[in-house]
């Protein structure tokens, strides 16, 4: 649960690599958006994509998550994978291996209509790869509807943190058993719709239930 | 993507049902913690154990995740489970099938040693079921050196939203493939520690495995 000895700082870092923050954020589909509403945090979940430097929120319907967001708003995009629980010979070894991802900035909506229909794309793809290729395109109408905002990542605005690894050696003499639990999100087979039934699965409900629950 | 027309307002809905918040928060181990500091949003995933009205917080290492984080600082713990990826006609009725809980409320550290003990197990308990009953207690040193916070649930402070079923029917005719991709989290077999190969696997380990990523 914790681990304030050196072997487990050791296994316990952050990371300063671009890299790092790339491959934490292109594994979800989901992030956790915190900003700030009269003083005090206000949170919700939302769909995303990572687009280069920057990450595209996906604001949910009209009535919906960002409303109380205002341009400029300061904000926080929180991910985390749960990899493994990891099992010490105690309970204050114990702990969890994780990849997790915090990107701080400023939220600036979209509303060219040209960059938002392209925004929107790039979140589709990261939820079902291919599917605007399959499907009608986006609508004007459809399109108004849409909330999309965008929030730069800046050098030195974000926090990677991963635990890999075992429980590391006992301090102790014990006959404990150790190790780890391995933890993974799985796709199962796609359910067709009774209007579907029989049809075959496109392409891009293939390529989903192939990456799980990853974006990339 | 986002569904304003009914049919998605209906399958998209919030809770004011306690048990379904209850429901939500048990069915994770990890949440993402929000507060504000300096007027900015400030980020922490945290594991958590929920007893009875409150939120227990593992505070991870001394160093670590709450020191940044005053008594009484208002604050808001997320969890989110995704359940499926819905897949409509088109790109704009595509979605999530999830269940969402956000909790505000203030932090309060636990300081008393009996408290936090008892706090303690309680996380323990969530990760590892009947872990202690196996292992040396926890020691006077290693309680001193852990962080433990609470925060109360309190009536009306608190957000559920969920999304259940399929992508509803299309608005146009269509000849796409409709229907949704089930994701889960799953526990993979124990792997065992060198030291600890060929050695029983023990109950809360076999029972950490059966729920998965769940805390009960």
């Amino acid at each position: 649960m914790s681990a304030p000895r050196e072997v487990g700082r050791l296994r316990e870092r952050a990371s300063v690599r671009r890299e790092d923050l790339d491959a934490v954020l292109d594994a979800a589909l989901v992030g956790t958006l915190s900003t700030v509403v009269d003083g005090e945090p206000w949170v919700v979940p939302l769909l995303y994509a990572r687009d280069g430097d920057r990450i595209i929120l996906h604001g949910s319907t009209g009535a919906g998550a960002l409303r109380h967001v205002a341009a400029g708003a300061p904000a926080a995009l929180s991910v985390v994978h749960l990899d493994a629980v990891v099992v010490a010979h105690n309970t204050f070894d114990t702990s969890m291996n994780y990849r997790s991802a915090v990107v701080y900035g400023t939220l600036r909506p979209i509303t060219d209509a040209a960059a938002k229909r392209a925004a929107l794309t790039l979140v589709s793809e990261a939820v079902l790869p291919g599917r605007e290729a399959e499907v009608e395109p986006m609508t004007s109408k459809q399109l108004a509807a849409t909330g999309v905002t965008e929030m730069a990542i800046r050098e030195g605005e974000w926090v990677v943190k991963s635990r890999t690894g075992g429980p590391g050696e006992p301090d102790v003499p014990t006959d404990a058993w150790t190790g780890v639990v391995p933890l993974r999100t799985v796709a199962d087979e796609p359910v067709a719709e009774a209007r579907s039934a029989g049809q075959a699965v496109p392409a891009s409900v293939r390529e989903r239930v192939r990456r799980g629950a990853s974006a990339v």
